[in-house]
C-alpha cells in the first residue's frame, strides 16, 4: 500500500509516496508558493499528487491516505492550521480544503516536528521504542514525543512546545517574549548570535577568519567548526551552548525517563564532537542513576514525508 | 471489594482499606519503626493487615490487592525500592517480602507523589482526566503524572523525577548537586531558607516578629501568612517563589499540553492567594494561546493511602 506525505515549509513543498516498507518511491519538490491563498496551495498540492500518480502509472485512489507535516500549529482536533507564520497562515482548514480535491482519501495533518519523531519511530532512531523525544536543533528548537509507542499530540491535542520549556528562569527573551526558554538557549540561531558578537570583540577570532569579518556570513556551522579547530573563543561558546542544550535534556528525561533521546536538526551535524559531551553532561545533570541514550536522528530531510505518511498508521489508537 | 493501601514515610506509616467507591472503611497508623531491617518493617506491615481485617470482622483473603506507596525510588520492575532516604531502604525488595506474609495476595508498589497523581485521578482534582500532573510542593518537590489515563511509570519505569527538572540553568545548587532544579526553587524549604535569612538581616520584619527572632521557629507558613498580611519583605520572597513556580508548572505544560495541572503538599495550602497569581503567570509565560488549568489537589493526607489501594486497578493496562 501507498501513503502520501507532504512536508510543508516557508521554502519548499515536498511530497513523497511512502511504502508500506517505509521506502520513499517516487517524490516531488516545489517553491512554497508564499502570499498565495490556502486554497491556491491546496491546489498546488492536490497537482504534486495527481502528478505522483500519474509519474507512478497508477491511479490516485491507490494513495491510502494523504498526511501532511507542517510547520506552525495546529488545533485540537487535527484539522486546522492555526498560525504557521513561515507559511503565511492562519486559521487554515486544510483537511477539509485536501478532501475537496480527494474526497475518497482520508487526510491527515500534523506538526512537522511530531511527524519527524513518527517518522524516527517507524524508519529511525525511535525502532521498536514506546518512550522516546527528539529535539529538532535549527533555527528554532522543535520537539517531537513518543509516548505508548504512538506520537504524543499534547493532552489536550495542542501538540508539544517543546522549545518553550523554560530550562533558565529569567534568562535570556526567548522570540516568544518570555525568558529562559530552550528556543532562547539552544538553537543555531543562538550559536549565530554569539559568533556575531564574536566578530564585534575579537577581530583576531578563527570566526571572524571564517566569516571573514562579515556579520552576515557567520553560520552556526562556522561557529562549531572554529570550536572543533581548537579556536578558544569559539570553544567557550560551543561548551555554554552544550551546558545549555544538556539542562535541557536532563529536564525533559527527568519528566519522561524516556528510552531515547535523539537530536535531529542542523546543530545535530556536529556530529560526536557535540555529542560526546552532550552525553557526559546529562548523566551528569540527571537525576536517575542510569543513563538515558542520547543519539543523533537518522531521518534528516526525508522525516518530513516519512512522518506525515505515518500519520495514518498513528491514527490506528494512540495516548 | 476492598483493596488495602499503604502509606509509608520517614515518621508514620498508615494504611487504610479502600472500598470499590474510593472510601477508607478502616484504617490504622503506627510510627515507622525508624531504623529496623525491612524483614521486620514488612512484618510490622502485615500486622496491620491482619489487625485490619479483625477489625472489620473479614478474612484477610476478602483483601484483593495491597498497595505501596513509599517514599524514594522504586526499580524498573516495580517491586524493590532502590533508595529511600527517610526510610533507611536501600535495594529492598518490598514485594517478595510481603508475599512472604502474604502469597495469594497480588502486592504491588510505588513512588509516594506517583500513587497520590493516581488518588487524585479516581477521586479528586483528575477525575475523568486523561493527562494531568501533579506537583507536590513540600520539603521537596514530588511530581505524579497521568497519561492516557493511568499513572505514568517513567519511559524506562523509573518513574518522573520532576523536582529535578532543570528551570533555573546555572541557579541555586539543588539537594542533589546539580544547579536550578524546581527543588532548589519551590520548596517550602526554601521559602524558610529565605525566611531566615530575613532574621539575620531585617530584624524589624513582620517574619522576625512571629518566628520570634529564632531562625529555627520560620516555618514556610509564617512566610506566606506574612506576605498576606502585606510585609513588603516576605511579599517578595513569595513573588519571587510565584515566579520560578509559575516558570516550573509552564516548562511541564510546554512538554505535555495537560488537561490540568494540580499542586498539593504544604504550600498549597496558602489557598487563592497562591493560586491566582500563579495562574495569572503560567497564563503569561505559556507559549499556547489556551490556558491550562492549574488547581489545588483535593485529597491530602488520605492521597497515599488510596492511590497505593488503587494501583492494582492502574495495572490493568497503563502506558
Amino acid at each position: 500500500m501507498y501513503q502520501v506525505g507532504f512536508d510543508v515549509g516557508g521554502t519548499n513543498l515536498k511530497v513523497g509516496v511512502v511504502h508500506d516498507n517505509l521506502e520513499i518511491v517516487a517524490s516531488r519538490n516545489v517553491a512554497f508558493p508564499k502570499g498565495e491563498t490556502y486554497e491556491k496551495v491546496a491546489a498546488l498540492m492536490a497537482e504534486q499528487v495527481v502528478a505522483l500518480a500519474k509519474d507512478m502509472n497508477i491511479p490516485v485512489t491507490d494513495f491510502k491516505s494523504i498526511g501532511i507535516a507542517t510547520a506552525g500549529s495546529i488545533d485540537a482536533s487535527g484539522s486546522i492550521i492555526i498560525h504557521a507564520h513561515n507559511l503565511g497562515f492562519h486559521d487554515v482548514p486544510m483537511i477539509d480544503e485536501m478532501h475537496k480535491h480527494f474526497p475518497k482519501i482520508p487526510v491527515y495533518l500534523a506538526n512537522d516536528a511530531d511527524a519527524a519523531a513518527l517518522a524516527e519511530l517507524h524508519a529511525g532512531a525511535f525502532r521498536g521504542k514506546k518512550t522516546a523525544v527528539l529535539f529538532t536543533l535549527g533555527t528554532g528548537v522543535g520537539g517531537g514525543i513518543i509516548l505508548g509507542g504512538k506520537m504524543f499530540k499534547g493532552g489536550m491535542g495542542h501538540g508539544n512546545e517543546l522549545g518553550h520549556m523554560i530550562v533558565q528562569h529569567g534568562g535570556p527573551i526567548c522570540t516568544c517574549g518570555n525568558r529562559g526558554c530552550i528556543e532562547s538557549l539552544c538553537t543555531a540561531t543562538w550559536l549565530i548570535q554569539q559568533g556575531r558578537k564574536v566578530i564585534v570583540e575579537y577581530p583576531i577570532s578563527m570566526i571572524y577568519e571564517k566569516a571573514e569579518g562579515d556579520m552576515n556570513k557567520v553560520t552556526a556551522k562556522i561557529v562549531i567548526d572554529s570550536a572543533k579547530e581548537g579556536d578558544t573563543i569559539a570553544l567557550d561558546i560551543f561548551n555554554t551552548y552544550v551546558d545549555s542544550l544538556s539542562s535541557a535534556i536532563t529536564s525533559v528525561v527527568a519528566l519522561l525517563d524516556p528510552e531515547v533521546v535523539a537530536l535531529g536538526g542542523g546543530v545535530s551535524l556536529a556530529g560526536d564532537f557535540l555529542f560526546a559531551p552532550v552525553r557526559e553532561m546529562v548523566k551528569q545533570k540527571s537525576f536517575f542513576k542510569v543513563y538515558h541514550e542520547v543519539v543523533p536522528a537518522q531521518l534528516g530531510n526525508t522525516a518530513g514525508i516519512i512522518g506525515a505518511a505515518m500519520l495514518a498508521r498513528n491514527e490506528e489508537g494512540s495516548v
